[in-house]
């Protein structure tokens, strides 16, 4: 007797949905807005899609906003297997690149092919930053610590001692994707030097 | 000098992003698959966004899957004031439902109109379970706590002393969406009826 082919899609599905609860356990190095703790994968995920559906209007016309979110409800899952890169630990992006191709292989690689190949591909696009939505999934998940640090009083800068130089050198990534928001990101690097939240180099 | 209406909106929206990041402050009865702690709202409502795109074929065909995963990132965000309801309290659920309409109307409320509407709206039609993408949501936010307390060898059905009368209930709920998917949780009880994990009444 052999199991009929939809069931081991459906128990392909669910052993990845199995894997994928792991990204609640993957701490990243930004905290929640007042800052009470730091933020998990999953969680930041969440938050990133509900940005898309909000801040939608402010990405160029045109853009598949569904696209958008689901690459951001995918694009951290790697970090399952590659752990989370602090952006401004330059050496350790670097290194990560490799590491997280290969998660993404056993990751993805978990569901049924054509499921696979298709988040597969929105991880591809999203890291690849080439597409309209691409770039604005990425403004997206660079601007959210940037409001938690302006909320937050400076929050994980003054604690990695991050300079508005490098703030700024993020602000052109969202710049790419969203000329509004990025405008507004500058505004919040000058307020919180003003502030005294964020130093100069 | 007044504000140009584009950044009223910006602001408007901004408000509303502060606002929603307390959803990862709201716990949940259920816990990770391995346990190790409870779920809040906001990563529970990542990883049922999740499911909806890894088990889509699973749903009525014709469905509008992009409107599922967008009616489950916003599903639980009424919580944020009405806090979580554990879905075994009947009398809880019943007096919850006026507090939850009324925290609708605040928190979306902060959106500018277009939006507080559509994203009202994307909120009534998940409590109201009337189309098949409500259906099919709502199938997911069941199963999935099911998915936990299965591989968790019984999780918060032995702790709370949740009978498997009263998870077939919400089998029915997981069917109405979804038959194979209910077909597989119920599955799921009997496998953990006949295991000692879950008693009868």
């Amino acid at each position: 007797m052999t199991t009929p082919p939809e069931q081991d899609r459906l128990h392909a599905q669910l052993a990845f949905a199995m894997e994928i609860d792991k990204l609640r356990r993957i701490v990243r190095r930004n905290t929640l807005m007042d800052g009470s703790r730091r933020e998990n994968d999953a969680e930041h995920s969440w938050y990133v899609g509900m940005l898309a559906m909000v801040l939608a209007e402010h990405a160029p016309p045109g853009i598949d906003l569904d696209r958008v979110v689901a690459m951001l409800l995918v694009h951290d899952i790697v970090e399952i297997d590659a752990g989370d890169t602090f952006v401004y630990d330059a050496s350790a992006v670097e290194a990560q690149a490799g590491l997280e191709r290969k998660a993404a292989d056993r990751i993805f690689g978990l569901l049924p092919d054509d499921q696979a190949t298709r988040l597969r591909a929105l991880w591809d696009e999203f890291e690849e930053r080439e597409t309209p939505e691409a770039r604005f999934a990425r403004a997206l998940d660079r601007i959210a610590p940037i409001l938690a640090n302006h909320h937050n009083e400076g929050g994980t800068w003054s604690l990695y001692k991050v300079t508005a130089e490098q703030v700024l050198e993020k602000v052109k990534i969202i710049e790419e994707g969203s000329p509004t928001l990025g405008a507004y990101a500058t505004e919040i690097v000058e307020l919180s030097v003003s502030r005294g939240h964020l130093a100069r180099a």
